[in-house]
C-alpha cells in the first residue's frame, strides 16, 4: 500500500481545553453531594408535594434557549432543573399517583443507576463484570419463571420491546433463520391474543413487517380472560384458510384491568397447535415473586418467552424492560450476527461468547442490570413481593371502598392491582372525565382513565410501595368532592 | 352490571413492611454520599488503573448466588460492587480505551443520570416536563442539522435501534400507512448501503421483514466511500427488474475507518431517484458541533433523517442514542396509534399531543434527555467540539507515529478519529491478534481489530476527551513491544 493521505482538514483546533473532566474537582464534587441531597430530599419529602401540578406557560417557555455554545456551571444548570423541571415531573414516585401502571422508583436503584452511570459501561458485549452482573439477572429470572439453565434474557427499555423482541424470535422460530435473508414476501403468518392485549403487541406485528391484519384479536370473557373456544374456532378457521398460526401471546395483567389470561390453558393449546407461547408480563409477571401472587400466574412456566419490566411491580427506576426466552438457541438464531469489528477473542476484552448483542436489537446497551441488582439485593424478593401483595389488598380496600358508596360505580373488579370504577353522576363519560382532570390539578391523586364495556373508567392502578390506604381514601374523597361540583 | 367478585386470593398478607423507603435515612444519606464520592474518585484517578483487566475466576464466581430472599444492607451490597464489579468494568472511562466507538462520560452526565433516576419519569408520554426537556434537545438538532421546525426527534438505546426506526419511517413513507396493517407480503422494495455499512443495518432490515437480501451492498471507493457509479447501475439493474428502491443510507463515520460517504451526492441521487436518504451518524453525526469538522459531513443536512448517539463523541453516559427526521408527518405516520388508556386530554396529566410514543417503540422510556442536556449546557456545544477536534488531531498524530515506524504499517489513513495498523512481522494476522489480546491483558491501552482488505488491523477508535498524546505513545510503544516477542 502507497502513502495514504489523511482526509482530514489540516485546521484542527491546537487550542487543548483539556479534556471535559472538572477543572476544578473539589467544588464539583460539593456541588454533586448538594445535587444527590436534593434528589434524596425529593423521596424523602415526596407526600409534601402535589402528585402533579400543571406546567405555567413561563416554566414551559424557560427552557426554550438556543443551544448553548458556551459552558454553564453545573449549579447553574442544576438550579435551571430544580426550578423548571423537577416540580413538574410525571409524579409517580409519589404514593398518590396511581396512572398508567408506573413504579415508584427506591433509593437502592437511583444509586445503582448513578454507579452505573458513572462507569459508563456499554453491555452490548465484551468480557467484563457488568455483563456478568446481567447473566446474574438471567440466571435469577429463569429460576423464577421455572425456566431451564438455557434460558437467556435480555434487559431492554420496556415491555414494548421485549414483546416486539418475543415476536421476532417467535418468527425466526415458525420459518426458520432464513427468514433474516428471505424477509416476509409471501408469509402466511398469522397470531393470537385478545381483544385486552396491550397495543404494543399490534405495533410489534407492524414493525415486524407481519402486519397487524395477521394479529388475530380475539374476544375475553367475564372477566376479561381470552376467550379460549374462541381461539379454538378462530386456529380452525386460519388453517381451513391456509394460513400459518405462529403464535400466540397471553397476558400476565391486561392494562386496563389487571387480568391474567388463562395461562395454562394457552399454554397447552400451544403445546397442541405448535405455537410459539408468548406472555406479556409487562406488569403482572414479577408478581411471582410473591408466594401469594404467584398462584395467579399460574402456566407462566410453561411459555416460551416473557416480556416484563422491572420499573413497574419491580420498583427500579425507568427504565428497565426485560425479555426471556426459555429456548436460548432460538433466542440467538433470530438476532445473532457477524461483523469483523465484534470478533471474539479467547482472552482479552473481546473474550466470550454469547454477548448481550446477540440477543437483542441493542449493540449500544446502558447497565441497566445494576439498578435491578441492587434493589433485589438490597429489599430482598421476600419485601417486594409483599409491597406487590399490598398494592393487590390496596385494590380490593378500593374496590370496597367503592362498592360502599352509593355515588360510585365499580365497572372491573379489583384484578392483581388495578380498580376500574366511575361516579354514577349524569352524563357520566363527560362527567368522570372532568372528574380525573380535576383530580390530576388538584394535586391529589392522579388515577388514569380507559373505556370498560363502552363507559370511560376512572383506572386506579395502585403500583407506588409508598400508596397507603390514606392515599386512597383522599383520592375517594376528591372523586366524590369534584363529582358533586 | 351485578356484584364483581374479585378474583385474587384471600390471604394477601396483613404484614406491613412499610413500603420500600429506607427506615434509616440518615444513615442511607451517609451511605449514598460515600457511593457518589467512590464514583467521583473513579473518575477522577481512572489514568492510576489498567484500561481494562481480566476478571479472576474467583471474582466472576463471586455474583453467582442465589436470588436474594431477605434484605441486604446497601452499604453491603455497594462493598460487593467495589470488589466484584468496578474493578473489572469495559473500561472505556479511561484514555487508553480505543476500542469499538465508545465515549468516556461526563462528570455531568453522571449527576444528569443520578437526578433522572431520582425523579424517576417515564418519557412515553403524558405532560410534564420532562418531555419538555426532550423536546428542547429536538429542536437543538433540528437546528444543529439544518432541518425544518417540523422536525422530529426521539432518544432511543443507540444507533442500532435509531438506524432500524430508519428503516421503518422509510418503509411506511414507501407504502404508505397501510402498511402497518397489510404487511409485507408481497413487497418489493430494496435499500441501498455499502459494504462499510454499519451490521445493525442489515438487522433492520431482517427485524423490519423486509429480509437482507433486499439490502444491496455495495462496494466502496479507495477510501472507504460508497462507490456511486456502482450504486447507479444497481439501482438501474433493480427497476428494470421491477423492484422497487425506496431507502439509501449512508454513513457519516463508518464503523472500521471511520470514512464518510458522499452524503451530497447520495442526497442527490435519492432526491432524483425517489429514495429515503437515511444517514447512520452514529459517531459521526455529531461532528456537526464542530466547525471545523462540519465540512466532512457535508450533505448530512439534506438526509430525511438521522441516527446518531450522544454517548459517543458526544460524551454522555451510557445509552443515549437518537433518531432525527426530517419531516415528522412522516415519522408520526410510522409509529402512531390509538389505545383507550393512552387518551389525550385537554388539560391534566394526559394533556399535549405528540407524545414521544407516537414516534418510537417505546412506551416505557427513562429520561435520557437530561444527561443529554446537562452534557451540552455545562459543557457548551464549543467546548464538545473541540474535544471532538483534538480526537481526530490525536488520530493524525497516531498515523504519524505509524508512519515513522518501520515496525509498523498504516493499514487506513485517519479517517476522523480512527486509525487501522498493524505490526509488520510474520504472520500478521496472527501477530497483531495476540499483541491486541496482550495489550488488553496489560491494561495499558485497549484498541480493537477490524479486518482492512482482508488483513487485522488494529484498530484504534479514539473517542474519549481524555485521551492524550502520551496515551498513544504508551499504546505504540506496547504494540512494538508485544510485536517484538
Amino acid at each position: 500500500m502507497g502513502r495514504m493521505d489523511s482526509h482530514l482538514p489540516p485546521d484542527l483546533t491546537s487550542a487543548d481545553p483539556g479534556g471535559l473532566d472538572p477543572a476544578d474537582w473539589p467544588a464539583t464534587r460539593a456541588q454533586a453531594h448538594r445535587m444527590l441531597d436534593d434528589t434524596l430530599d425529593y423521596i424523602e419529602h415526596v407526600r409534601e408535594r402535589p402528585v402533579w401540578r400543571p406546567i405555567p406557560p413561563e416554566i414551559r417557555a424557560s427552557i426554550q434557549e438556543p443551544l448553548p455554545l458556551a459552558p454553564m456551571a453545573l449549579g447553574d444548570v442544576h438550579q435551571r432543573f430544580l426550578t423548571s423541571v423537577l416540580p413538574y415531573a410525571t409524579g409517580n414516585v409519589h404514593p398518590g399517583f396511581m396512572g398508567w401502571v408506573h413504579g415508584g422508583g427506591t433509593v437502592p436503584g437511583v444509586l445503582g443507576e448513578m454507579l452505573a452511570a458513572g462507569l459508563n459501561a456499554n453491555l452490548g458485549g465484551r468480557d467484563h463484570m457488568p455483563i456478568e452482573v446481567e447473566r446474574q439477572i438471567q440466571r435469577w429470572m429463569a429460576g423464577v419463571f421455572g425456566f431451564p439453565a438455557e434460558a437467556t434474557g435480555i434487559f431492554v427499555t420496556g415491555s414494548s420491546m421485549a414483546n416486539f423482541m418475543g415476536v421476532l424470535v417467535a418468527r425466526t422460530a415458525a420459518l426458520g433463520v432464513q427468514v433474516r435473508q428471505a424477509g416476509l414476501a409471501g408469509h402466511r403468518l398469522v397470531a393470537y391474543a385478545s381483544v385486552s392485549t396491550h397495543s404494543c403487541v399490534r405495533r410489534a406485528m407492524e414493525m415486524s413487517g407481519l402486519g397487524s391484519d395477521a394479529l388475530r384479536v380475539l374476544p375475553v370473557d367475564g372477566h376479561w380472560r381470552m376467550d379460549l373456544g374462541a381461539l379454538k374456532e378462530t386456529l380452525a378457521r386460519d388453517r381451513a384458510l391456509g394460513l400459518r398460526p405462529f403464535l400466540v401471546v397471553g397476558t400476565a395483567g391486561t392494562v386496563d384491568t389487571g387480568a391474567v389470561d388463562p395461562l395454562e390453558e394457552l399454554a397447552a393449546i400451544a403445546a397442541a397447535e405448535g405455537l410459539w407461547f408468548h406472555v406479556d408480563g409487562a406488569y403482572g409477571a414479577l408478581g411471582m415473586l410473591s408466594p401469594v401472587l404467584a398462584p395467579l400466574l399460574k402456566g407462566i412456566e410453561l411459555a416460551d418467552s416473557i416480556a416484563m419490566d422491572f420499573h413497574k411491580w419491580g420498583q427500579v427506576p425507568y427504565d428497565a424492560g426485560y425479555l426471556l426466552v426459555r429456548d436460548g438457541a432460538r433466542h440467538r438464531e433470530a438476532f445473532a450476527s457477524p461483523a469483523a469489528y465484534l470478533r471474539r477473542e479467547e482472552r482479552g476484552l473481546a473474550a466470550g461468547h454469547d454477548w448481550p448483542c446477540d440477543f437483542g436489537p441493542d449493540l449500544s446497551r446502558g447497565f441497566r442490570a445494576l439498578k435491578t441488582w441492587f434493589t433485589l439485593k438490597v429489599h430482598g424478593t421476600a419485601r417486594l413481593g409483599a409491597a406487590m401483595e399490598r398494592t393487590c389488598r390496596l385494590a380490593k380496600y378500593l374496590q370496597a371502598k367503592v362498592e360502599a358508596s352509593p355515588d360510585l360505580e365499580l365497572l372491573a373488579p379489583a384484578c392483581l392491582n388495578i380498580v376500574c370504577f366511575r361516579h354514577r353522576g349524569a352524563d357520566p363519560d363527560a362527567l368522570n372525565t372532568r372528574i380525573v382532570l380535576d383530580l390530576h390539578e388538584s394535586g391529589l391523586a392522579a388515577p388514569s382513565t380507559t373505556t370498560i364495556h363502552g363507559h370511560l373508567a376512572i383506572r386506579a392502578a395502585i403500583v407506588n410501595h409508598r400508596t397507603r390506604e390514606a392515599d386512597l381514601d383522599r383520592m375517594v374523597e376528591a372523586v366524590l368532592n369534584f363529582g358533586s361540583k
